[in-house]
């Protein structure tokens, strides 16, 4: 009963006015061939045939546009099944064709720049104190560090198909425009704007994602094949974010405010948060509760360290030899996070919750007795949630951001020309 | 940079291995011109054309394919535009092909049959006390009703081509079991073999649906031309429940639990559920709870009608003439609604949220108190969320079944036949 249908673009959303006619036809099964190859993997001309429905012949014409385009390649022999003529394994590859992510957070940038399969071919993080300088110097290093990146890249004969830049706040899609990033203090900047303004002529296209948001498109692409369709990725900065993929489509929201989770109200202690509200998720959460609650009468070494990075290190080593205060301190941490990620699980029953930041940095500590509350809730079988920490570490949302700005070339590989 | 792509059919999920093949294309472009009409409303064979990206020939066979299965019909002259010859206008028929859902509550059993064009042409409401009767009982009853209205629209002529019947609770889609509906006390329930087997065997296909599920499928369908993606319908009887349509899509969470926001933990009471579980949000908002309410020291008639639908007239005519009693209970019941809506809106961020059951029956008590409650938290412009009472009534649930029983046809017009 399932229609036949080109899988939907992952980062699109709606295709309310979809259509095939004979012109597309080709641009649409050359995307799909494409999709189907990163979902499943290298296979013979003949598999890809057999499982997307498309003849034989239509199959190795489009494989052969495919391959003159650098987008796949062709290994083997080796044998198809058990019997008949071995065939050529076809393989993603799209070496040549570059996507790339910047995360701006309150302290500092990261950049990642994968190619089509998803290989990292750059990967920086630089320190910027994004709350603290004025916002037109934050511009020109974002815009700075986006363009000496593109220039290297093409200096190396890669061909930079598109940018993705994620601050931790609410995008305005249409606009470029960020709504609301409440611990940059920014609100309804033009940030799409000003960096294009920064930026030369020949740039790729800019588009803005929620560091959540994107972070969840990075974690869903690395266990697609695992058969999880439903996810949620948490930050765990100063903020607390979700990013949903929900039924394999990522979940924006009507306005871009999908995933909100970290004001929701469920701070105990009732205290203000930077967006507004009282009682904030996050404020109980967050990382500087972490800060302050190891903060203890004898022991100010939690709040001096030179930066974040450093902090949670000195926090990471007492936990680690068994400082109680410390592991008291992460318990609470614990009791916190599983009230909000239960309200998560009751809302959308996502197979799997991948929690990132400084919850990931602390996962010995904070994912089994989450997992026991959770437990505890369970309605039915069958219904388990299951948590992991994010093994994407600080390039999450900016690896997710690179592989949005590849989605293009997925839904239409004649984006990508044949090399000259 | 919009793939082209089939509109995937809402009701079926992920369409990961979805392909188009020469063969499908006929079926995947019937299915289209269907959908277009169903979502945009009557045009011109040109207007479908120029819209859906169709050529002009394929456009109009694909027309004559439809008309011919009675999926359509062409009326007119009329005016295509200012200028040009009179074209005649495609409208979604489908008189003679329907679809039927059944909901089955606490207290009583709802049957809604359509055409294709959403048009009911049978609605019927019967008490049945489900909790106190033997399950078989309950399976009889339920079983007569679909059987008895298949053959009568059977003797009308029509053409019945699925059944969906929807309980309050949690669905194994794959099994077609109820797994947990802890206000009818059923766990692990197959409730489609238990059908099926009491069904003749020219019986269509049968699927189950969770309640707020279908019903929310009905609203989207009635208000998508107003170019809504994101709505939540949430029910109002005993239990409490949400279901979510995000991005146009219908989505059910990895194990169909999603939307179980009854079971969120915000009842101040901390009273023990029928799921197991404590402080249930619906102890505080479902309709018990308005019952405990207006039991006053000086009245006892809020618990001593006969039917839960008496009861709540009783109780509305009370509100309606300015009974203090009453109207602190229901603005007990707002404060009580807005804390777990705020929850929904900070996930989902949906652009309209429906409330059906007894909430819509009373909302003109209790729409305006949460709204402005949900107001007070909006953190940025631009993402308010519109509140609005089901007109759908006691029909929400099974219409919305009924019109998920024809996603197959839209799906794949060639299901059916063309009239002998």
């Amino acid at each position: 009963m399932t229609p036949p249908a080109v899988r939907p673009n992952m980062g699109e959303g709606d295709l309310r006015d979809g259509r095939i006619g004979q012109a597309q036809m080709r641009s649409a099964n050359l995307g799909l061939l494409l999709r189907h190859l990163r979902e499943h993997g290298g296979r013979t001309r003949a598999q890809l045939a057999a499982e997307t429905g498309l003849s034989k012949g239509t199959t190795s014409t489009l494989v052969g546009d495919l391959v003159e385009r650098g987008l796949v390649r062709e290994d083997g022999p080796t044998r198809d099944g058990t019997v008949g003529r071995p065939g050529l394994v076809v393989h993603l590859d799209g070496r040549g064709v570059v996507g790339m992510g910047l995360e701006i957070t309150e302290d500092h940038i990261t950049l990642v720049a994968t190619d089509l399969a998803g290989t990292a071919l750059r990967e920086s993080v630089t320190p910027l104190d994004v709350r603290h300088q004025p916002i037109e110097t934050v511009l020109d290093r974002v815009a700075g560090t986006l363009d000496r990146s593109i220039e290297s890249l093409r200096a190396q004969g890669m061909h930079v198909v598109g940018l993705t830049v994620s601050p931790p706040g609410v995008i305005d899609y249409d606009s470029g425009t960020v709504r609301f990033a409440p611990n940059l203090g920014w609100r309804d900047l033009p940030l799409a704007a000003h960096l294009v303004a920064r930026l030369p002529a020949t740039q790729p296209p800019l588009h803005l994602e929620n560091d959540a948001k994107a972070a969840a498109v990075a974690e869903f692409a690395g266990r697609s094949r695992d058969g999880i369709r439903d996810l949620v990725f948490l930050t765990g900065n100063t903020g607390v974010g979700a990013g949903i993929i929900a039924g394999g489509q990522l979940s924006r929201g009507w306005a871009g405010f999908s995933g909100e989770v970290g004001h929701l109200p469920l701070d105990p202690s009732c205290r203000t948060c930077n967006c507004g509200r009282t009682a904030c998720w996050e404020l109980c959460v967050g990382v500087n509760e972490l800060f302050r609650l190891v903060v203890g009468a004898d022991d100010s070494g939690g709040d001096t360290g030179p930066s974040i990075d450093a902090r949670l290190s000195t926090i990471h080593a007492r936990a680690a030899r068994g400082d109680q205060h410390t592991l008291a301190a992460l318990a609470e941490i614990a009791d916190n996070l599983a009230i909000g990620m239960s309200v998560i699980v009751d809302v959308l029953n996502p197979r799997l919750i991948v929690l990132g930041g400084y919850f990931a940095r602390f996962s010995e500590f904070l994912l089994d007795p989450v997992l026991r509350t959770l437990r505890t809730r369970e309605m039915a079988a069958g219904s388990r949630v299951e948590l992991a920490a994010s093994q994407l570490g600080l390039m999450a949302t900016a690896r997710g951001g690179a592989l949005l700005a590849l989605e293009s070339v997925f839904a239409d590989p004649g984006l990508v020309g044949p090399p000259a």
